[in-house]
């Protein structure tokens, strides 16, 4: 738990998005990988509407979402004081405005309980303890390494959402079976949409969202491609031209309108 | 419900597997397509182990699976005793023994009950209703239906498998939240193997298995891609070359060993 704010000297300053967006960011401990560079661009709303993220840490993810669509109602949830001072900052570093709320998922703030969003997105962090338990205690496990549950982040994204409003997640593909139980149980019509790290490889991460009162039936979208083989270097690390544009240009990363 | 036998007019006889399979099937109703193909392709059993076949029609996976790895114990399980019927002769006609057994999933007859299988299979049927529920109403709408829901399939599966046994299911993709649910309650170590028609689509179907007792975590395997773009033709129906194997020489499908 950091409770005091960063020094100066502990942070970095790293610039997302082909440097529309940079954010201070911790040296050690938690820090922004792609995931929140790909959780922003997942996201579907338009100028003007509302977006909460739970556990938004130093919000990478709300700085990239808010650069990309100009215009939005912002707002965060974060446990950590020291993370939620940082994800104050970066919004300002980055011309935005909005609430960072401190306070659990489990039982957060009144003023995040009195408002209803348009959006809710969340990276939920992820220990990777190497199970020795079967699957169907996943919860009780997870409880015990001190983390909440998937379910209760996904019943808190369910409850402040607007009907027919979506919550976007991003997370390990090991975590499917439980993630995609829990939005079965507190939204509808979830979507699954796995992230190749190259053609023919097991998926790393997916992004799942589903709606509030959603009726659709299950959708297990296209595997989408991150990076692409370089014919002309062997250990190349070229982003595919989709991942190119969400990396490096900063534009969306649509979910597929429907199977193909 | 089909309780009289098939005249000998409503049959064809189907080659599959390059010829080493034939099956008779009924002109009209259910007809087996590629699915049992794959199913009995997946299945990792070595000669001398038993395999069981819940739902099995006129059971050409259990054909395809005998006639690959000889020396199997066979049975089924089907509800119809017009197919169950077809399912011996099948058998017969492609040099194969074993038992078929008429009756329902939900209530197997004595001498299922009797017996412990190292493998347990099922292509469970799906009835493409356009869902008009909530998914959390999932089970019950599929029981209204007339369906048995596929939490019957598995837990069915999971009595009569030996200790560490595999049970392996295809199935629509459209359910995989229902079958990983029912695996996570009923076997361990659950895998997902996802089957693209073709390169950057949206999978079809899924192949998913878990283990009796298994403690390993949730696997989602990179993807498989069924048929190959023909930049010779157009309109090309051509298999990769993993599906050639399997469709037209009998070669196993095996599923990925780690994730890569």
């Amino acid at each position: 738990m950091r409770t005091d704010p960063f020094a100066e000297a502990d942070l970095t300053r790293d610039a997302m998005l082909g440097r529309r967006v940079h954010v201070f960011q911790p040296r050690e401990g938690y820090r922004a990988g792609t995931d929140p560079v790909l959780l922003a661009a997942a996201v579907a709303v338009t100028p003007g509407q509302a977006v909460l993220e739970l556990g938004c840490g130093a919000a990478p993810a709300l700085c990239c979402l808010g650069v990309r669509v100009p215009g939005l109602r912002l707002a965060g949830l974060e446990l950590q004081p020291g993370y939620a001072a940082l994800a104050r900052r970066n919004l300002s570093e980055n011309g935005l405005t909005g609430d960072i709320w401190e306070g659990d998922l489990a039982a957060p703030p009144a003023a995040m309980r009195a408002e209803r969003f348009d959006a809710v997105i969340a990276n939920p962090p992820y220990f990777e303890a190497r199970r020795r338990v079967p699957a169907s205690d996943t919860a009780r496990e997870v409880a015990r390494a001190g983390e909440t549950p998937l379910e209760t982040w996904v019943a808190t994204a369910s409850r402040r959402l607007k009907p027919r409003g979506f919550a976007t997640f991003i997370q390990r593909a090991e975590r499917l079976p439980e993630l995609l139980a829990a939005l079965d149980r507190h939204l509808g019509a979830p979507e699954l949409w796995p992230l190749l790290p190259r053609e023919g490889r097991a998926p790393r991460l997916i992004l799942a969202r589903a709606r509030k009162e959603g009726r659709a039936e299950f959708r297990f979208h296209a595997p989408a491609v991150i990076h692409a083989f370089d014919s002309h270097e062997s250990c190349g690390n070229r982003y595919t031209d989709r991942f190119e544009g969400v990396f490096r240009r900063g534009e969306p990363l649509i979910f597929p309108a429907k199977l193909r």
